[in-house]
């Protein structure tokens, strides 16, 4: 594939430093030859560590920036430095469409309050959403949202039940993809009243046909549902779990290895798997989520990613950036029955 | 240790029938040879599946019941069945201290407001809660609300946070158990008003010492917090999650030692070892949550445990028939600070 793609980076987001950052860029570089970068940060540091990586040269350009969003910023705060931070200056660029994409590990809120201003929500969305994939038992899902948004209302879930089947179309190659609404059990009026309001509507929408109703949380990895919709604050408090848990696994398996000899020689015997097994496990492989129903592609890597965390949140943004799910969701808005 | 333990048993409200409930009761009648039942449910049925097990013999009654809870009942429904169901029986037996605990795996709702009902709530008690234990890094952590209240108040979350502190004392053995809230950041104002209230009322309260602040998901299991407590909704949230990836993870570590003769020569080599983590990893070893603030030692067993899982519930009710936890929160109830 041969593209033109350029993809802005908040070199300041990131709790390790623009170091791991450009490293990343330089990861994503040697999957996505043809990829370009526009860097957003302090000019000198980004020169500096740009210099260790040699297969960048000629594919980038820095915008330097004085001021950078801070991890503590109140949102408020941070639009004031809008116009001045890498990542109100990168939002900019995505809004002139000088760049395709943008990834930034920085503050979520702050980027969010500055993403909607700047760029405006698509027609017809009330609340753009965060949405991500994580692997089942068969294969992958798509869940959002992931906590853009504490407190919702039915009509929020309804809308976010359009964006992420869009979503999972792209991301999962599936035409219909089974949607499900996250609850504490099954039955119609189980949880809160907002939840049993979307799944009424739901059931009146042309999303009926691939709806199959609640799904609690024990089962949103057995594969039963492609999309998995919630209000931000439970998406949010399910995915940190899921991602507790898998390390708490990755740790038991590596004492078992690792505590002794027949350990250390089954260890070698079944390396390539456990590698694996290591990836599926590894929330930095499935780092970045994408922020949905904006009018532009902006990619959230977590703040504390390592490069290679932060390369698959780039790899995301390119992966994105010539997919055109924006149409298809304002399309798709106008057809609800809300 | 012997005592004079008489554990009242709904057998009716298990998805998998009698069969596996007295299995189960013959299970923990090993651990603990000293315990008695009171089998609630069709006489005829539990005296078929008893003859099975000789280790029972002598230390058990039968009170026949004509009906029972159905796991789509609504409360109000159940509740109308009070007098005459299995559960409602058992539920009069240990309000009348003819026993000292009750196990059931009938509909949580329906046992829920019968126990409230027929118990009473503990003086000064606003909601029960249902609090289980969870393994984390370093051990074990209580986390409540699993699933009883939907809609919370700070009120509630500082009753909770002190019934659990409580209840980990117990069953974790520390004196200081350190305590947080559930939340999706970590920030003072981050997530819910309710949340950020509790927080405050904390800080202010008796607790204060034990009091670390807001966890997030991913660190539940890395052993920071003794006592999570959250709302029922969130806390099912996680606590299904939790359960749903620890399944996949099984699922994963199976596949990789099955898939291939080495894989079944590390097995050999290593099964002792993968034996522990899969008892880790089965929610069956862990199943029993225990409802908080009534006057009396009710466990909920999950509906589709088989008859390892409802035999732990059952090793929970007599391990807390002997302890007077309910005393301690009623004295610290009273000298909460909200």
């Amino acid at each position: 594939m041969t593209s033109n793609i350029n993809i802005a980076i908040d070199v300041m987001g990131n709790d390790k430093g623009p170091e791991v950052i450009i490293e990343a860029s330089s990861i994503s570089k040697t999957r996505y030859p043809d990829i370009k970068y526009t860097y957003f940060g302090d000019r000198k540091l980004i020169s500096k560590y740009l210099k260790k990586y040699r297969n960048l040269i000629g594919s980038y350009q820095i915008m330097h920036t004085e001021e950078q969003v801070l991890p503590e910023d109140k949102p408020t705060l941070a639009l004031r430095k809008r116009k001045s931070s890498s990542m109100g200056r990168a939002l900019a660029y995505l809004k002139d469409k000088k760049v395709e994409a943008l990834v930034s590990a920085g503050n979520t809120g702050a980027l969010m309050a500055m993403a909607k201003l700047e760029l405006r929500m698509l027609e017809g969305i009330l609340r753009p959403a965060i949405a991500a994939t994580f692997p089942h038992k068969k294969g992958e899902f798509v869940m959002l949202d992931l906590g853009a948004n504490t407190e919702c209302s039915h009509e929020h879930l309804v809308q976010f039940a359009i964006m992420g089947s869009e979503f999972a179309k792209v991301v999962l190659g599936k035409e219909e993809p089974k949607l499900a609404i996250l609850n504490i059990g099954t039955e119609a009026d189980k949880g809160k009243v907002y939840i049993n309001e979307t799944a009424k509507n739901l059931k009146e929408s042309y999303l009926s046909k691939n709806f199959i109703g609640y799904i609690e949380g024990n089962d949103i990895t057995s594969g039963l549902a492609d999309v998995v919709v919630s209000d931000g604050f439970s998406g949010n408090i399910a995915l940190k779990t899921a991602e507790g848990v898998a390390t708490l696994c990755s740790n038991y398996i590596k004492n078992i290895f690792q505590s002794s000899f027949l350990g250390k020689v089954s260890f070698i015997l079944l390396s390539k798997k456990l590698r694996a097994l290591k990836d599926k496990l590894d929330p930095r492989k499935r780092n970045g989520a994408l922020f949905l129903g904006l009018n532009g592609i902006v990619v959230k890597s977590h703040g504390g990613a390592d490069a290679l965390g932060f390369a698959s949140a780039i790899d995301i943004a390119y992966e994105f950036a010539d997919e055109d799910i924006a149409k298809k969701i304002i399309g798709n808005i106008s057809k609800q029955n809300i």
